[in-house]
Order: structure tokens, then C-alpha cells, then sequence
């Protein structure tokens, strides 16, 4: 039901995405009569609808709704009935386009935290100079984070990144200022200490620029920071395509050249475009649960079913588990030894 | 003598800017024989020569120099010297391209910063879709920072946004995160309600994207984040021309197509190209210094030298003085008045 287009956006991504994978069954949870006419819509392959299942559920959290409306007066929402549906085992992940903040809120009290995590974390994969993605974490699930927190990130960021690496040790970057005058501050530096005493692959502190360099594969930064960049970044690509955009529309000369130089414009389009890095992970709940941007065209959600499906087959939830567990057999006094919720 | 050219870039620089400004009168600080050597290799009108000075300081910062290095052993370093001419009123402005760690420790050192300054800050200007700049603070002074701090880099980003719109009210937003779970921490919280009772063209909270938007004339934020978001862009920008390179590297076909398209791409690349942003204030401080891009080459130097120039010629120091007076007269309670030292 969420997202700026809803079902018409989410229902055909899903039947799509069913296509793609003949091992999958769909859950669509919303309102019935919604996702009906929204089904009926596609067309679809009878042989493919039999894979397809609609859960209604009665309410819709709107993208303005408060955390507190969204989790406590729409008890039978879609984004609850779903996240419902994972507890149960139903549902092995559940995708949603709708407002991040309620969806977050509603999949941590349903879900809960994985032993060890005392907090979810907001993760995408942002593309990089080398050809492929570094991870991002946390993007603004927590505005004030501990050290321990960036550790925690550090690990589930980890486990993020072996989905499209399965049998490597992602390196990991943390989130630093660099050559200014102070550089970073006390709860950076402890999270260093806590990420060399741990056995991640940490590089050591990364600056801003690093994400697009690729110099390691998860950058671990505070939610605030996280989310200031990732928006930053996806305003100044913006403002560089309508300039370029702009640019080739200026007269008749320049739009002839911009027809020679079309197959290249829209080879590099095709490279930067976003929507293939759509689909962020909720990480840290004991369950698989993706958020779609909410302004994701047909494609673009498919790329985030895809992306919770990739995490599912390749065991992300396990992978972060045994990461934590071998973290609390450290010897006492390494730092990480903090996770011990006894502590 | 700073920057990854030294005098190379910064003599050549500093001829052509006088040139440009017949009003001026030019101190080139460093070592005597360095300076003379670039100096004689420009090949420079007499009549302008006679408006040069070469001031000699036998040291020279390094770019890895540590802060303290720089602040105590070299006491007749270049940049010393130069914030000495300041201090000592016989230069209105001092532009440096060397390490910025050492230039801000030094700058603050020799001029101390201004009353009701807690904290200098490192501004810049970006450009953003409406055809203008928006000015970021702080880019890195300051990673730990209150909310009266916060409220201080509104007071001189302000001031540092009128020098290119002189009789305008500069509108101020905070920087924050958006929709997520939580909406900023306590300290911009704090900030925006002094930014409310301030007098200031207080906008509100606005979001990573809105730098390039331009949605307000003035973004502040903590040095952590601005460092980290100016690094992000900055990296995003590279690898997004490398990519439009490549692309247009890629073949015969893809080379005519990029012939065709060049004087295209070349309008493009001169909107975008930031070297014309070249040039950091360095706000809060008893003098006009700046800052330049390390890399600078000459015309990048000459910018972050007219930059110097038009703020001593609208009088940015004597703004951000009475702006401070003006808040420090506001009513007791309303947040500002925690800018009086007595509290």
C-alpha cells in the first residue's frame, strides 16, 4: 500500500519479481480490494497467480503518520500484518515503500532486536569507482549512536555486504573527518578501538569521499551523519542531471548533439542510475526486512524484493548472529565485551 | 609556500589578482629566494611589481605537519608571519593553501577570535539548482559542538552570504535529518529554538538535499558533519565525471559522439567546475583568513584570493561584530542570551 504509487507501483513489481524467481510465493498484504484490482491490472499468468496470496489488512500507514499513530491506533495496518507475518514464519522477508520511520517502529515491536543488537540499523549499498557498492550504515535509524552501537553496525554491515560476496571478509571503513583540525571525536575513536580489538576486517577510519572510491566495502558512520550524506549525495546527483539535462536542451545545436551522444548519455545513465541500488535493509531485527524508496517505479521496487531475496537465500540473519556470538566469546576487557548484556 | 604547488601556483595567482584589483596591494609571505624565483619566472608588468612586497619567514608548514608542530617549534613559518601582517593591521586579509589544521590553530593563535565567538568556523560556498551558492558551516573546526555554537555559525554564515548579496537578510536553515525514526538530536533541537528567538532569517530544519536545492542561502551544521557531506559530494562529483569520461572513452563511435558533443560538455563542466568555489573562510577569527583547496592551480588560488578581497570590501568582520552585539542585546531567556560570557 506504501510508497507515492502504492499498489499500482508494488503489485506489478511483485508479480515480476515472482517471474524472476519460480521458487518464491507472494504474500500481498493490504487492503483486498486494493490489491485485487491492482492484480487484475497485471494480467498476470494464471500459473503465476497461483503462487500469489492476498492478506488483507484493513488500515494504511500514510507517509505523514506519526510513529505513534502508525504503531499504536493502526493495529491492523499492512506494514503490521506483515511484519506480523514474519514473526509467524509465514513470510521468510517483507518489503515495504511506505513511511520509513513507522515501518522501522513497527518492524523492531514486532520483530525485536537479534541478541546481542541493541539497536536496528537503516543499511544501502551505494555504487562506487571500482565497478561495484560499498554498504552504508546507519542511515538515520539513530541519530545518537555509542561506540558499541558503530560496533554493532559494523557487524551487521558485514553480514550485508557478504550477500553479494558471500565467502569474503568485507573490509570495513569507519566514518571519520580528516586532515581538519580535530580529528573526530570521542565516540569515533572508542568505536576504533572496539573495531580493532574485534576480528572484522577494519581498515580503519574512511572519509566522506571514500564511499565513492570503494576503499572498503562498509562504511560505518551515526544515523545522523548516515542519512545528511546519503541525501546530499542523492541532491547534488539531481542538480548534475538536470544541469546536463539542461544543457543539451538549450538550443537546436546543442540538441542535435545531444542525439550523437544519446547511446553514450544513456549508457551512463544506466551505470549511475539509482534505482538499481533501491531496496535498504532494516538490519538488526530478527527477521529480513527491506524498505523501498518511496518514490520506486516498477523496476526500481523490484531491485528491493530482489535485494530481500538475495539476503534470505544467502542466510543474513544467521550470519549476523554467529558474528555477534563470536564477539562475546573475546577475551573480557577487548572492549567488545560491552555486547554482554549482563554489562 | 603551501598547497601541493607552493609558490608555483600561488605567485602566479597572486599577480593576476592584482592585476584584476588595481586597489590592492600584495604581501607575498615565504621563503625570500622561493617567492623571488616564482616571482622573476612570471614575467610581470613592473607597474605592478611596485605593488608587491615579499615578506620573508624562513619556515615552512608541511601538510603533515602536526598542529602543534606548526603552532609551537616553527615560530617563523609563513603562515605565522602572514597572521602576524594581520593581526598587526598591515595586511586586511591572509589566504593560505596549506595544511588547514595548522592554519586555523595559527590563525586563532596570532588574531583570537572575536567577541561572542566560542568557536571559529570553516565556511564554503556550494552551488546549488537555482543558478546560486548555499553557504555550508562548519566544514571541520568544530566536531563536537552545542547549540549556542550551532547558533554562532548562523550568525557568520549570515555574514558571509551578505558579501555576495550585500543588503539582503540571508535565510538560515539547520541542517537535520528527515522523515527518519527521530528527528535530530537534542543539541539541533536546542539550536533551532535559539534560532527562533534569534533575529536571524531563521528558515528551520532542512535536509541534506536541500544544499544543492537551494532552499536556504545559509546551511550550518556541526564541523562532522559538514566535513563528512563536503568529502561525500566532493567524491561523488569525481566519480561521476570519471564515469562520463569513460563512457565517452569507450570506442571510436563513443569519441566522435563526445567531439560532437564537447562544446556541450565543456558549458557543463564550467557550471560545475569547483574551482571557482575555491576558497574557505575561515569565520569568527579578529581578520580575514581563508583557505584554499590544497590542489588549488592558479586560477582556483585567484578565486580563493577575490573571495578574501570581497569579503574585506563589504565589511564581513564588522557584520558578524554587530550581529553578535544585536543578539547579546536580545531579552534575557530567549536562548541567546547564553552568548554572554558572564554565563
Amino acid at each position: 500500500m506504501g510508497g507515492d504509487f502504492g499498489a499500482s507501483v508494488t503489485v506489478p513489481a511483485a508479480l515480476g519479481f515472482a517471474n524472476r524467481y519460480p521458487d518464491c510465493e507472494l504474500l500481498l498484504v493490504g487492503q483486498q480490494e486494493t490489491v485485487e484490482s491492482a492484480l487484475s491490472q497485471c494480467k498476470a499468468d494464471p500459473s503465476l497467480l497461483e503462487r500469489v496470496e492476498v492478506v488483507h489488512a484493513s488500515e494504511v500507514v500514510l507517509m505523514d503518520d506519526p510513529v505513534e499513530v502508525a504503531l499504536r491506533r493502526k493495529k491492523d495496518s499492512s506494514m503490521r500484518v506483515a511484519a506480523e507475518l514474519v514473526k509467524a514464519g509465514r513470510a521468510q522477508a517483507c518489503v515495504s515503500a511506505g513511511n520509513t520511520g513507522a515501518w522501522m517502529a513497527i518492524t523492531r515491536y514486532v520483530l525485536k532486536t537479534l541478541e546481542g543488537i541493541d539497536r536496528p540499523a537503516i543499511a544501502t549499498a551505494m555504487p562506487n569507482q571500482k565497478g561495484g557498492t560499498t554498504t552504508v550504515l546507519d542511515l538515520g535509524a539513530n541519530v545518537d549512536c555509542t561506540a558499541e552501537h558503530l560496533l554493532q553496525f559494523a557487524i551487521m554491515g558485514t553480514a550485508l555486504a557478504q550477500v553479494n560476496k558471500p565467502d569474503s571478509q568485507p573490509s570495513v571503513g569507519l566514518l571519520n573527518i580528516g586532515e581538519e583540525v580535530i580529528k573526530g571525536n570521542d565516540t569515533v575513536k572508542l568505536a576504533a578501538e572496539y573495531l580493532r580489538a574485534s576480528h572484522l576486517n577494519f581498515y580503519g577510519n574512511v572519509e566522506g569521499n571514500d564511499i565513492f572510491r570503494g576503499t572498503v566495502d562498509v562504511v560505518v558512520c551515526d544515523g545522523f551523519v548516515g542519512n545528511v550524506v546519503l541525501k546530499a549525495v542523492e541532491g547534488l546527483a539531481r542538480m548534475l542531471g538536470s544541469m546536463i539535462h539542461e544543457e543539451f536542451h538549450r538550443s537546436p545545436l546543442t540538441k542535435l548533439a545531444g542525439l550523437f551522444a544519446r547511446p553514450v548519455l544513456n549508457r551512463f545513465k544506466k551505470r549511475v542510475d539509482n534505482r538499481q541500488y533501491n531496496g535498504a535493509a532494516l538490519l538488526g531485527l530478527r527477521g529480513v526486512v527491506f524498505k523501498s524508496h518511496g518514490s520506486a517505479d516498477v523496476y526500481a521496487f523490484g531491485c528491493a524484493l530482489d535485494r530481500a531475496y538475495d539476503a534470505v537465500s544467502t542466510g543474513l540473519l544467521d550470519r549476523i548472529a554467529s558474528t555477534i556470538s563470536e564477539l562475546t566469546r573475546l577475551p573480557a576487557g577487548s572492549g567488545a565485551d560491552s555486547l554482554d548484556p549482563q554489562k
